[in-house]
């Protein structure tokens, strides 16, 4: 049932860039039938269809490789296919370590062997299924056996190490302890690295991950003492996919780089660890009392060492290549066969991995069945729609990318957009991705229902971040969306080959820290995680809308007029980074100079001036300022023109071609796969992005020339994007 | 030894607001004699005298009303005595409740009696003392027997109440639990009484002060687990001193109210507890999950409550009437007799009190002494010197108010100005007061060295405040010293008659948590408090100048410039937060009337939207801000009066009674004992200070029609000021 608050409905309209009964793209009287198909399209989404998969599926362990990752590809494609998609299952041979001994002892000052189990729970039948399950454990983690005193570095990221540095605290030789959060797991022991670190261990602290945030399961939903995190520390900023395979699929004859020669593969043992593990061995650390911020939530005083403590970190690992199994369903376009757009998620989990993956994968099954369903009612989508069911993204994206990689030239010419879920939950609609697709899914969001209010899942969004200070939704027709940085598979399809992509999901209200452990569980997510999957139908209906307007629009429904205006912001944000950057170096040169820290440092303790920064010269922004007034009046000609214009294959080809306009052969400075020059994972975030990354990790990394080179090569890009719109902006004025 | 850092002098003495080596307030040739008596005065400070005499005052439990505090006071009559003091014992009867029953039990779910004891520790000889030793208790409370379900209400102040009312929890007829900080303690059980809890237990939550902040005591300086903060509960904003004789000193023949009357007494009974007698009771409480910002670092999560924990809590007192020493020591000054300068700390302690009040009373005894030496040899101060060694401070000001009261007319008249000095340190000198001695403290501090840098106090002080990125201290010649609240001696001095105070102490370095506890002893102390005594011995090397200057100098050292400029960004303050609660308001009021909150609220929970806040009217400020330039002008035309002016009675009167002017006979809205129109303890904070109090509180309670007639007051205050300047330059232009 539907409910209408009719104030809201009236407050809200104002904010509709575009009237809801046109949908964009549409010819209005297609517009109507769209609008029929999808009445149709969310009566015929079952929620216990999404319960009753997700049993199946999470039945057993399947993380790549596990006997359950070739029998749930194969009941997957039988699905697909039951629904009329053609459906083929495509192997690529990947690398997959697994533990074969993994051991934490404290040596000093006392003795204390971590126990890195998980252990099973009598209320969750599924902790009990013991057989293949991987236990606690990072893929791509170094061989070792390391043993040294204990550093605790709070969350391991680069600016941790400087306040160490003024503390007089040195990781060279040692072992460190970083609590997880901050940035993503793989940054961790990177830095570590970097600065000397012979080992790393990775623990999940109650602060940010267990009793300080709630009740623990299975009482509640927070991760219990003894719940680890599982994940990649494969440097993924760098590539993601395979190790071995850079830029290539891999295919049984694709060259192999050796595990020795892989840069992505970390050079130290990493070993993610339980707060009950870290307990003692954080109480056994001396040395200066860690920053306030650093603290956890543990009952004790968090020091800094560097020891007493001593612990020994051994660490071996198979090593193996494992079949990773994506099932692509396809079913082809009545009208328009060679352009194509893809919906995709994962299927391979850590263990059981119902939430994640699995709930963004049944809602993604119920969008192909219905799809099917539709299409056998006489509603065959125009172009043609692909269904990814990916494998072995949980050591990092290797199913998608070895796919994306394989088949590349065709990707780039054919596919309009790739549309992604991963873990969902309940609450509030999450969309990131390409900005030129900002209205689309605003316009959808706008006639979503959610379930548990009965107004649009936009206005709930748009509820949720006015109550949380954001004063540009009380005013701004379209919610803005995020831009992708990494962390599920549309990295390879949006930063490798600069395909259009959409991120989306539920959650908000389904807080809990089951992520990556043994009890990420149905019995865990039918609680906690979306109870009577009332959320996985919301999200069906919200990416089927998507994908299925995708496929049907009469003019593809990219608003380049997006797109600018988000860059504009972009551009905004560099140049005020660089200003702050300079202004905080100039004060910071000063305090330095007149010897302010070392006076206002407690002289008990020890205290070493940071080096003095670098003044910050001023910097030519003339050509990104120039691009963007160029990127701004090309969008907007493309938008005039387009009202009014007619549809045809060249001007679709040339909006949704206009994404990899936005990208560079040879990438970015350091990491060449990631080429797409707005959007990039942070090379020191990992998951979290960077907007004009060329530029702004530049500006971040105080590298001075290469800012310069950056802001001429990013403006160039945008250069060429504007001429881009120049040109589709030709073509629907004079077809 | 005297570390000379040539950069640092060179670049401070930019700063300098008046030229050091001309001391503010004297003719030169009296300035080279001050200069010299006050390097005599350096080389005179004994530090194992303040050790030496620490021990022997801690040595028991010193509160009011015990063995040790008349014998401690004769002890230090004695002392003041021999150093050539007429020294008199006034005697003041007040009422002090002790607790007769302390009952502390959780009667459902399970049950558990609190331990309300702190343990003797070996390492600590002074807690093993256990004659006449008070427990843990709340002076003030009311007695009480009462049983009822726990609420977690965090730091109890009203916003908290908010939090509560929001998720639909009442404390109606129920116990809250708060923890210590964000207010003076006094604030917890008022809110609760005022929102209908029948009782209140306080706790020190180990996050603000326990192991989350560093090592435990006896290992390190923080509260252990046992630890628990005495202290008063008295309605001290309303007024200080006796409950049973407000306004006159608590004399034999004082007329008494009854406890029943006295309206500072608390109305429901409160405990403070340690966190390990808190950390079952927080354990058993359900319902909603306290927000983020209450969670505190006990190894729970935290819930709001109401129950299932239930408690009984049991209180019972003495209501005692018991006799309060104050010691006054007088040295008439040598040519103005009848100009006063009083120096002050309180001698009772909670317990032992080394910290508190021990360290700066035995300060302000080397002062004494060597004030009395320097008599002895021929620099007998010009003016009047007092000192007053106070009792009954802790069970709220006491021991100062009564006398205070008592002699109110004669100081008055002669009273020039009161230094005040508490508990104290090591680290930073934390400098507040009169703003028209903010030139004299800044003087003095850019004239004493740092014990630990070689520096002076004020360039230790500004480094402080640059790194901390107060940015006003990279060029400010004078640093800002904060305005006065309450907590100490200094408020009936300054707050109920218009006497200029300052109050000076060290820290920052010495981080602890022995506060109000059987574990403020002298061994605690020598540890972490003040090892050697060395900032004690600088304290009185500061509070000396300071007295010393004010005794002799030609020209009263008052700068009402400095006043001004500080009342002008108060004046800046109160206009900028009326707008922004008007901006706050609109907004708030949109985001309820559009349903916002309840949107993005999780249904699953109980969310009760607040009521829209009225709208904020547009206010007339005109009065204040012409009052502003009138006070500017009037003193700015004093100091350029006072540069070449001839010192004379009139002159120095005019200078200190100043601040006279800036009180009322009837004082502040709802609390007229406290007269002082520009500082005022909060009477929702307790101690914070609340500058323009009038005004700014009326602003904050949203009583509008309040605010304009506080406007026309404090303006009124302001104006006369300005005239009463005026009138000053008058009489130094035209002797």
């Amino acid at each position: 049932m539907r409910l209408i608050i009719p104030l809201l409905v009236v407050v809200f309209a104002a904010f509709a860039a575009v009237p809801d009964d046109s949908l964009i793209g549409f010819t209005p009287e297609r517009a109507a039938a769209q609008m029929a198909m999808e009445q149709a399209f969310d009566k015929h989404v079952r929620p216990e269809n999404l319960d009753t998969w997700m049993h199946h599926l999470t039945s057993r362990p399947q993380h790549v490789g596990s006997p359950a990752a070739l029998e749930n590809a194969e009941w997957t494609a039988a699905k697909f296919r039951e629904w009329g998609y053609e459906t083929e299952i495509v192997r690529y041979d990947v690398l997959f370590p697994t533990p074969l001994e993994r051991h934490l002892e404290m040596v000093s000052p006392s003795r204390f062997v971590a126990s890195l189990d998980e252990p099973v729970l009598e209320e969750d039948p599924s902790s009990a299924v013991r057989k293949d399950m991987l236990p606690p454990y990072t893929a791509y983690s170094a061989d070792g056996d390391v043993t040294g005193e204990l550093v605790y570095v709070n969350y391991g990221i680069p600016s941790d190490y400087e306040e160490l540095a003024k503390r007089g605290i040195s990781v060279e030789g040692r072992v460190v302890i970083a609590r997880y959060g901050g940035s993503w797991r793989g940054i961790k022991p990177k830095v570590a690295a970097e600065h000397g670190a012979i080992g790393c261990i990775l623990y999940s602290d109650p602060r940010d991950d267990g009793y300080f945030q709630g009740d623990v399961y299975p009482e509640g939903s927070f991760r219990m003492e003894h719940g680890a995190q599982r994940g990649s520390v494969a440097d993924m900023p760098t590539y993601p996919g395979d190790p071995l395979t850079p830029f290539v699929g891999a295919t049984p004859d694709a060259e192999r780089l050796s595990v020795a020669e892989a840069p992505t593969i970390m050079k130290i043992p990493v070993l993610p660890i339980s707060y009950a593990d870290a307990l003692p061995l954080l109480g056994a650390i001396d040395g200066p009392v860690a920053p306030a911020a650093w603290r956890g939530a543990l009952p004790l005083t968090y020091h800094l060492g560097p020891g007493p403590a001593r612990v020994n970190l051994r660490l071996r690992f198979s090593w193996d290549i494992v079949p990773a199994y994506n099932v692509i369903a396809r079913m082809e376009g009545s009208e328009l066969p060679d352009e194509w757009v893809m919906r995709g998620n994962h299927r391979d989990a850590w263990v059981f991995g119902a939430a994640d993956p699995t709930s963004g994968h049944v809602a993604l099954m119920e969008e192909a069945r219905v799809i099917g369903e539709l299409a056998r009612a006489g509603h065959r989508p125009r172009r043609t729609v692909l269904f990814g069911s990916w494998d072995a993204e949980e050591p990092g994206l290797l199913g998608s990318t070895e796919w994306v990689e394989d088949h590349a030239d065709e990707l780039r010419q054919k596919l309009v957009a790739y549309i992604n879920t991963d873990g969902s939950g309940r609450g509030f609609l999450g969309m990131g991705g390409s900005h030129a697709l900002e209205p689309l899914i605003n316009q959808v969001a706008r006639s979503v229902t959610d379930p548990q209010t009965g107004v649009s899942v936009s206005d709930r969004l748009r509820a949720r971040r006015r109550a949380g200070g954001e004063r540009e939704a009380d005013t701004r027709p379209d919610l803005r969306i995020s831009p992708l940085g990494s962390g599920s598979d549309y990295t390879p399809f949006l930063q490798h080959l600069g395909i259009a992509s959409l991120n989306l999901g539920f959650g908000g209200e389904n807080a809990g820290g089951s992520y990556h452990s043994a009890y990420d569980s149905y019995e865990y997510y039918v609680r906690f995680g979306d109870p009577g999957f009332v959320y996985g139908a919301t999200l069906a209906k919200v990416a089927g809308r998507v994908t299925l307007r995708l496929a049907n629009a009469d003019i593809l429904p990219f608003r380049y007029t997006a797109f600018a205006d988000n860059v504009s912001g972009y551009v905004d944000e560099v140049v005020e980074l660089a200003d702050a950057r300079r202004t905080q170096a100039e004060r910071e040169r000063s305090l330095i100079e007149d010897g302010v820290y070392g006076l206002a440092a407690d002289p008990t303790k020890t205290f070493v001036t940071p080096p003095a920064p670098d003044a910050v010269p001023h910097l030519n922004f003339a050509p990104l300022l120039n691009a963007r007034e160029s990127l701004v009046a090309a969008a907007s000609e493309l938008q005039k023109a387009l009202e009014g214009a007619a549809a045809s294959e060249g001007l679709n080809a040339a909006l949704f071609q206009a994404e990899r306009v936005m990208t560079r052969d040879d990438g970015l400075p350091k990491r060449p796969w990631f080429r797409h020059q707005i959007y990039a994972p942070g090379y020191y975030t990992g998951y979290g992005v960077k907007t004009l990354p060329g530029v702004r990790e530049a500006i971040e990394e105080d590298d001075w020339d290469l800012v310069d080179e950056q802001i001429r090569r990013v403006s160039g890009t945008l250069e060429a994007v504007a001429a881009h719109l120049r040109g589709a902006a030709a073509i629907a004025s004079h077809p």
